[in-house]
């Protein structure tokens, strides 16, 4: 349809992230004769693979004029060598980007509309701008329930779809996050699939925390496999505890969630179509949801609870799926370390029943086990946390997490951060509260969840009391930039610790 | 706060348009120090300016280990040369990206909030997935009233505010666009600053359409000019055409646009402050807003229309400005050329009263200026139109045209594009339709406005009637592929000429 002209690849070595972008010489002679400017939208095609990609135009000694350099991730995903040509035109249209306006524009979308996004996603045909202008205008309350429905299945279209031939049912559980140290979800696998409940867990990495599961989970064994080599590990062990994405379970998602990332925003619509397409497409019928709530945490009130938790499940049944949520304290950090590292320290005490062993992180682990068991077999949530403390102080549980880890090439020694600083308290008192969202910024701020090591080990919480002096917390990180970068902003918000004088001794 | 080191810049010479990107060695020693890792955000400073900019991690052989290349505009902000030494730390948190979170969930931002953002989009703190979150949420409808005012406001406050003191009464028009060829700007302009009304007219390039006014004048004559030369060139001819990116009245529109039309959107709050912030800062008390409806025409009913004229009005008022809409017929391309120099040769044809010069296009102009003359005089529309014929007809607004062009460097000769394609009536009838938009594409896809001989000259327009193999369009463009591109979206659209048979001789 337009002239195609051969250009050789150059490696360029560039990590722009995920959009891939070309560079070609402003007197190249395509760019010359199809009116290539900055910026252009390009598709680059070998004999058999073609890429979508964003153009930057040199006027450099780096390029010929016959010649294409290509990001890292163009070279990837083309899956081209230094030296080989392509063919360059301009990027056909993107139709789905009609129906992006459309929603701009407030008008709801329909399962048509949805698939065709959620698919050029998929593929790579979006920009970074139009993947952050679609993530923008559904969050915040702006996606009705179905088009919740809608970008759920959509997500689930786009991906491949796991089946468990001898299991009629399969078993999940997923924490909505927001709550510093809230790491349970090891804790349930473990218990739950020591009595033979089937659990292929994918998590996810950090979108706006220090840490997601998969990153903490990533310190301690492998947790990038294929989708076949996830399948043996489940078989294997009963349950796997992987990154969901190298599965490719919900690819669309994948990519939007860098964005959500780099925005900051994690808008309800796309939470819950996120969190129950990997479900869904894990093959999973019965998921528990745990929702915690505090003043600092990502929900912050008993309504919006219930609301959300009214969402999760009516969105689950439409897609076939059995969701009960459960509404959390989410008041304060759980446990005491933040961050990867620090996290797998204590979920392994807690496992290894130590008696360092943070008693919130363990209560919490054992609550949701016991709602798995009741979804289960019926028998009543009294019975069902008998059943769970038992297997954790048996040791059946910490057995079954060995063989997890055994499956998943076996279990790695954590490793230690570079530099620490210890930070004390300014004043006696009673901690009256922590701001969870300002503590999960520095130890963001400290380098967690790239820097695994990095992050934050608390000595007090809320509701402890301190005489001036005392050891609040310690810090982590992996750089003496990030070191001082994190203290910096500390020392603007020694209010994060909020000590009253209360009279208390 | 953090530790700086210093590191010698390298020019790329790479245009990443107006996003600055820093290149770094994965291996320097402030990339392991800091802990900087690929999109990271940094501040780069010298000791007199500073910049953010985004990282590209690079592992390749163009830069050493000290060394941190820099793209076109990174060097241009910065003001920096090859070889000069910048310090490079993390970014300070963006504090107004805050209130852009605000907005994406739903909550109206107020005027301090609103100052914040248009002050760090101005300064470049803001990333392009960043401005494409902001212009998403403000788009369609879900700006209120106070929030439109709010955002003319404060788009006004970060740049610079013309006074006059020599007269009381300034004026000026816009058009909002969406009417291929619709170019009335210069009509107005020059008819009524050959009366005497002072116009120091600014006008914007296209955002989504094939020429905005400042493209099409720019192939008559220099339209960039600071803003002291802007201000010499009024005191001298009365009135100017300048383009408005150049002069910086509202730099943080001029930012906000190039992401506009990237993601081909154009929403209510933002058209409106847009338009009134440049008119306010130019120091206009008189506006006329020409707002052309129809099926295919950015306004596509009566209702929509009167509510927008409501808006306009209202945010004029509250920002002391008297607005005046007048509500046209939007329904098919006005005069034949379409594209920045087809429509230079319609308007010299109206302007020198050349029989050839298309009527409907002379007509939107002389209503227009009566009704600025009107505003201005209050005598009546009648006398107001008698008023702007005559000055079109003796030649004086012609000769006031000419001064215009002199004052800013003189009348250039039109450039003539290098490919053209007739394009032939493939039925025989009457024209019933005409469609704006897919037409608009077309002159877009053949290169307009980035080329400024691109676009198309219509041999026939709605109403026309054609025998079968009759020209309907000459398309230009200045590459083959470019035309080659047009020409295929063509075909797949004949139907943007709808030809009924229904009987006409």
């Amino acid at each position: 349809m337009s002239d195609k002209s051969s250009l050789k690849v150059v490696s360029m070595g560039i990590n722009t992230h995920q959009e891939p972008v070309v560079y070609m010489h402003k007197e190249s002679h395509i760019c010359v004769a199809e009116g290539f400017s900055a910026n252009a939208r390009l598709l680059v095609r070998t004999a058999t693979t073609e890429l979508l990609a964003t153009l930057n135009v040199v006027e450099n000694h780096f390029l010929g004029k016959n010649q294409i350099g290509l990001s890292r991730i163009a070279m990837q995903r083309l899956h081209v060598v230094e030296g080989e040509s392509v063919l360059v035109e301009h990027a056909p249209v993107v139709d789905s980007l009609r129906f992006l306006r459309k929603k701009i524009y407030g008008h709801a979308l329909d399962q048509a509309d949805l698939n065709a996004i959620m698919h050029d996603i998929s593929d790579h045909r979006y920009r970074d701008i139009e993947i952050a202008s679609f993530l923008s205008v559904c969050a915040g309350s702006r996606m009705n329930i179905d088009e919740i429905i809608g970008l759920t299945r959509a997500m689930v279209n786009c991906g491949k779809r796991l089946q468990w031939s001898d299991h009629e049912f399969i078993y999940d559980k997923h924490c909505i996050g927001g709550l510093p140290g809230n790491r349970t979800t090891p804790l349930v696998v473990a218990i739950c699939s020591a009595a033979g409940l089937l659990i292929p867990k994918t998590s996810s990495r950090a979108i706006t925390s220090p840490a997601g599961t998969a990153d903490t989970m990533s310190t301690l064994f492998k947790v990038e496999f294929s989708l076949p080599e996830m399948q043996k590990v489940v078989r294997k062990a009963g349950a796997c505890m992987v990154w969901g994405g190298a599965v490719s379970l919900s690819p669309a998602d994948d990519l939007m969630v860098r964005i959500e990332r780099e925005l900051d925003i994690d808008g309800e619509g796309q939470l819950i179509s996120s969190v129950l397409s990997k479900k869904i497409a894990a093959g999973s019928t019965h998921v528990i949801i745990d929702i915690p709530v505090g003043d600092t945490a990502k929900v912050r009130g008993p309504a919006e609870a219930d609301y959300l938790a009214g969402l999760f499940t009516r969105v689950g049944a439409a897609c076939g799926i059995h969701v009960r949520c459960i509404i959390t304290d989410g008041s304060k950090p759980i446990g005491a370390g933040i961050g990867p590292v620090q996290e797998a320290i204590d979920l392994l005490a807690v496992l290894q029943c130590k008696p360092e062993a943070p008693r919130d992180l363990r209560v919490r682990g054992v609550e949701l086990a016991a709602n798995l068991f009741d979804m289960a077999d019926g028998n009543g949530i009294d019975a069902a946390r008998k059943k769970a403390e038992s297997l954790l102080d048996s040791g059946k549980a910490w057995e079954q997490f060995l063989l997890i880890a055994e499956a998943q090439g076996g279990l790695k020694t954590l490793p230690v951060a570079q530099y620490t600083a210890e930070i004390k308290a300014e004043s006696a008192g009673r901690i009256a509260a922590v701001d969870n969202r300002r503590l999960a910024r520095l130890a963001k701020l400290a380098g967690a969840p790239m820097d695994v090591s990095a992050g934050l080990r608390l000595h007090a919480n809320a509701g402890s009391l301190v005489r001036r002096h005392d050891p609040l917390f310690t810090l982590y990180s992996e750089s003496p930039g990030e070191r001082d970068y994190a203290l910096a902003y500390y020392q603007g918000n020694l209010d994060m610790f909020r000590i009253v004088d209360d009279g208390a001794p």
